[in-house]
């Protein structure tokens, strides 16, 4: 039995009943396996800037470096879509990321045979797809100086600016090749080799990494290409690795394979601190606070927690099994059910996943 | 009638065998229309490297400046993959592109009923889809400087640079507008807003160009989401109008809507002189030579050519309904053949299509 400190971070819209969810789910297995979370709360996103005029306050990001793991809901809404882009509620979600270096974002896609009518690929195409896709997260377009606007000879002009260091290629590129060593033993670097000098340097060094694992084969794959591949043939892929806007395109094209935004978790992880770990739909402010969102994603994030966090295996299993037999009874939240399914409430669902626990 | 004058550059792999096609289906609307194309041939991409030194030589840039209009096959294959950059053919691409300022790319997205077999999306999905992207082909990530690697405080880093001047975003969403205004009046602005300071400029230049299209209506969409939305419902779109990158991306991921990039047309269009055509498929090594290749993409492009380059809408018709024709008589190439149907030669398919002309 072990003893952990668990930051949640709620966020806005859907983000507080998902997490919420999961957290129940949490005290089922603290139960069951004789563990101990401690969860403490935080604000961040459109909240925050609500309450304490700042996506990202310091108290939150202080109990988030105390914690053992933080578990996040979801930010934004249209109440704030109109402010600077420094009063946004994702400038929460990309500070903390940068605060806390976490530098690199694991995307697990699934094929639940009981969701296969949901996803708008033939059942042929996804059947039996299982990959992770891994985004670089703390560093390229997103982060790179300059970033702005500048009058050149007379003319407006703007720039943003794609900005990696070696380091930041190489242990990124690392993770994905010691995740690939424990599963199907292949990596997909994913880059426009072809046109950018970044692209050039990524690619050299995952030549460079992947001597270090003789038993991965390493694919590279430009990023148009990796576009199609994902719809024409997802089932070639084990693990893809690369850059963070890359990475933000292709893993949302991804979620599509699956049928719902609503499946699939994610872990932001850090070598220097604790992790972050969070579902990758959005905080949907239209079915807020309905008791209607799809509680999974959040609680498979949870599991992810209980894994690459804590060490506890068997723990995670237990999540991931209880969600498989649920969906294989029949339960369904609206966004995933067909005609003639039985729909189920955010938190029916929730309970359904801890009865199975 | 009327004489017009047409750059040809075959390039390599199957550019050769798709262009000689397209020529030909050509040369049978001059006939029935009464015109006179006059075709001139150019070097460019590897053969251009082999022969020339340069993956674009000056000769091949000065015809194209004269012609007019341009009709490219494809270029690059495995025999120039480890060439330094500049000597890459794809260079050849991108100069062409920068050189003759052909900044509006338009790739059209269309259903055709007798493909949807070979798509991986579900009929209900990809049934009556009729898109256009409008990709801009000369700035971005592509073009700005500075682009490559030094070394900051003893760490060796590497950048690129998404640069746009005012001027260069206003154009190709004036070119989105008015292709809307021509179409179901729709424009979807695809950008990175929530993270780019380019993508708050273009949404801005965006609002404002939409104002003097009063009858098209302007929607804004997140990068990632439009990843996602063209595959959950590509039904929406009317016309997607983002940046080169971004363009590069979504554009090939569109692609598989149809079931082949073989079917896929292309306009690069200037303002300030003769715009270009092709195929948005590449060279094909492995198929080369073997008179296998689908031809559709390309005779597709050269109907995009009479109607945008010299304004022959009643022949591109001919060139579109014959294609359809063929299609419907059950005739397919073996990239999207389905078991049971009758293969066809590069040859015969350009046959059956002059034949209905
Ligand atoms: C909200 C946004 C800034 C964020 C991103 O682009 O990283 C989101 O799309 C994601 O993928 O987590
Ligand atoms: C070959 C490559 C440089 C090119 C691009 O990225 O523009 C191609 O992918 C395209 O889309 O025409």
């Amino acid at each position: 039995m072990g003893a952990y400190r668990i930051a949640v971070l709620p966020g806005d819209g859907i983000g507080k009943e998902v997490t919420r969810g999961a957290i129940e789910v949490l005290q089922a297995i603290a139960t069951r396996f004789n563990h101990q979370f401690e969860f403490q709360y935080g604000l961040i996103g459109g909240e925050a800037i609500d309450q304490k005029g700042t996506p990202l306050p310091a108290e939150t990001l202080d109990m988030c470096r105390q914690s053992d793991a933080v578990l996040l809901g979801a930010v934004g809404g249209p109440k704030w879509d109109g402010n600077p882009p420094h009063l946004r509620p994702e400038k929460g979600l990309l500070a903390i990321r940068k605060e806390m270096n976490l530098f690199a974002n694991l995307r697990p896609v699934k094929f639940y045979a009981s969701l296969a009518d949901s996803s708008p690929l033939k059942a042929d195409i996804i059947q039996d797809v299982d990959f992770v896709i891994v985004r670089e997260l703390t560093g390229g377009l997103y982060f790179g100086k300059p970033s702005g606007r500048r009058v050149e000879n007379g003319e407006e002009t703007v720039v943003d600016t794609l900005l990696y260091k070696r380091e930041e290629m190489t242990r990124i590129i690392t993770v994905a090749f010691e995740l690939a060593s424990k599963r199907k033993k292949k990596v997909t670097s994913v880059d426009k080799a072809n046109v950018l000098e970044s692209s050039r340097m990524w690619r050299e060094i995952a030549e460079e990494v992947a001597k270090e694992f003789p038993d991965v084969e390493l694919e590279h794959m430009l990023v148009d290409n990796a576009a199609m591949q994902l719809i024409r043939n997802p089932k070639q892929f084990d693990v893809i690795v690369t850059e963070n806007m890359f990475g933000d395109i292709l893993s949302d094209e991804a979620s599509m394979l699956t049928g719902s935004l609503g499946m699939l978790p994610s872990a932001s992880l850090s070598t220097t601190g604790p992790s972050l770990y969070e579902p990758i739909h959005g905080s949907a402010p239209d079915i807020a606070g309905q008791n209607k969102a799809n509680p999974i994603a959040t609680i498979l994030s949870s599991a992810m927690m209980l894994r690459l966090s804590f060490g506890l295996h068997e723990e995670a299993n237990a999540i991931e099994r209880a969600v498989q037999q649920v969906l294989t009874s029949g339960y369904r939240t609206a966004d995933v059910a067909k005609k003639g399914q039985r729909v189920v409430s955010t938190k029916e669902m929730v309970d359904e996943i801890k009865a199975a626990i």
